[in-house]
């Protein structure tokens, strides 16, 4: 691994999406100094996708005027299984990507060394530790974009498991036999929720001759859909958009309410590129769900909502994971 | 509260389930002297109920040869929603109860000091304690009765969460929109893969004419069949049997996968009624459901194992508590 410069002040974040690299600059106080956005292009391939994420960074530690030298480390939120041990990613769908080395290819291209978790996990840490100023012992964070990820806050720690693995939320089953998931599985809340289910479904519809506002903006086959249309849509009172924003929420809160069952956190914080564009419809269908499926007694003094840090999440916790691992005794 | 005998030596733990009580006497060491077991007789109503729990504690005593003065408190493993604190059941559908003040009418009953808590937070926590030794640092507990109740251990410690109402595993909704659960939601593991939910499918596929062996032991109706009459018909080759119980094994299986994504735990043990009397068909069907739809690289190193104490886990818990509160310094 690079050493690094070990008495350098900044620290870099990355949250590696489906369709989005976002990387930002942040102090050792997790003050956020510049972030920047860049396309995935996932369908470029593995190399091509690390070369943007280098880039990202790069830029970001650019826009925010400063030097290579004041950087100690970067850290990476990478969606799907992750091996953060190993720093590779083992399964993420929404990239295409099986068994990548994502730490090593990227301290190869960056000379810096570079640490890898799961998004979910990292979206999670910023939203506990910068908005929430580390104050619920138990938290959970529910992150729904083009995949669902998660993580799990216990005794004011990040939770990670017996084998480091806890907290893919989007692979829980809410509807057995149900569609088919990019993970190989049927009924998962991802394949029920995520944005490019949400699409799939408007786009069927249409298809099949519901009308929609979306096809007189995009056309019939709804090429480049994206989460500001439906917002749109929202707003001009499409009932087929609606109908599926709806049921979207109301899986997603069914799986807020088995959570809480299970694991009784202080607060969810719900966030990610669906739940930003779309929270004004959402987020009220997700808790009144939530509380309908919650043992009496389990939902008293449990606050489910939406982060304020937007896409900054992901950054910051990928900034401290950074912070963390180069100021560990070696 | 009742102070009881601060230098007495023995504690008592209570199941209190759907159709049975247990209880058993214990020593500091959480070693069980003796235990006894009656039916519920749930539908007498919760006063006849608690004096029944009462006539079993009593009979435990007596049954160790030990004097009443011997006994420190008494635990007691609830099923449903379980206020701990208040000492309260909130709700437990498999008895019929809501917003039973189980702490203090026990204590009437009894004169010794009283604990109550969830039962699949008691059973989780005799397994932990003594079959496990306190070795793995996170389990989960599930057990599989009249009603699916389970519990969390967390950094070595039963996890209860940000009110206390964590676990409560058979409330995890596995099919949306599925059949209707006594919790009063629909599609619950509950619902699905419990004792009330497999006898209840036998019994339709029964009267719609599908054949059955149970049938010819037990009558048209089915009366009073038994967790020990299925494994008769499955050792018989009873197809519908057979189909009943891989389909409950399935199901608890996807739930065991989700919390394994969800949770990842070193060890998952599976216990109560329908496990004991059908783990050899069940728990393989578990085993490799779960593998089926836990993530890549989330599945190593973790057991799916069968608890060995039987219904003896949760008196051990119930005890384990009555030790635990007794002890507190005040």
């Amino acid at each position: 691994m690079p050493s690094g410069n070990q008495s350098a002040p900044y620290f870099v974040g990355v949250e590696l999406g489906g369709t989005k690299i976002r990387a930002g600059v942040c102090c050792a106080l997790l003050r956020l100094r510049r972030k920047v956005k860049l396309s995935t292009k996932a369908d470029r391939g593995a190399p091509a996708v690390i070369k943007r994420i280098a880039r990202a960074v790069r830029d970001a530690v650019d826009e925010a005027d400063l030097n290579w030298e004041d950087i100690r480390g970067v850290g990476v939120g990478a969606p799907g299984s992750v091996d953060a041990e190993a720093g590779e990613v083992l399964l993420a769908p929404s990239l295409g990507w099986s068994m990548v080395p994502l730490r090593a290819s990227l301290e190869k291209e960056l000379g810096l060394p570079v640490f890898v978790e799961n998004d979910g996990l990292t979206a999670t840490l910023g939203v506990h530790l910068v908005e929430l100023k580390s104050k619920p012992a138990t938290m959970l964070g529910l992150f729904v974009g083009s995949s669902i990820s998660g993580g799990l806050v216990v005794n004011g720690r990040v939770y990670r498991g017996g084998n480091g693995m806890a907290g893919a939320l989007g692979h829980m089953v809410v509807a057995v036999g149900g569609p088919k998931c990019a993970c190989g599985n049927r009924g998962c809340l991802e394949a029920l929720a995520s944005r490019s289910a949400i699409m799939q479904a408007i786009r069927a519809a249409a298809k099949a001759g519901q009308p929609t506002l979306l096809t007189t903006w995009l056309g019939d086959d709804l090429k480049g859909m994206r989460c500001s249309d439906l917002r749109k849509a929202l707003r001009g009172g499409d009932t087929l958009v609606e109908s599926r924003v709806e049921e979207a929420g109301r899986h997603i809160g069914i799986a807020v309410g088995s959570l809480i069952n299970l694991v009784n956190p202080e607060v969810v914080a719900l966030g990610g590129g669906v739940i930003e564009a779309l929270a004004e419809k959402m987020v009220p269908i997700i808790r009144d769900t939530a509380r309908d499926y919650v043992m009496p007694g389990a939902f008293g003094g449990i606050k489910i909502q939406t982060s304020a840090l937007g896409d900054a999440a992901g950054i910051l916790g990928g900034a401290w994971l950074a912070r963390q691992w180069t100021s560990q005794p070696s």
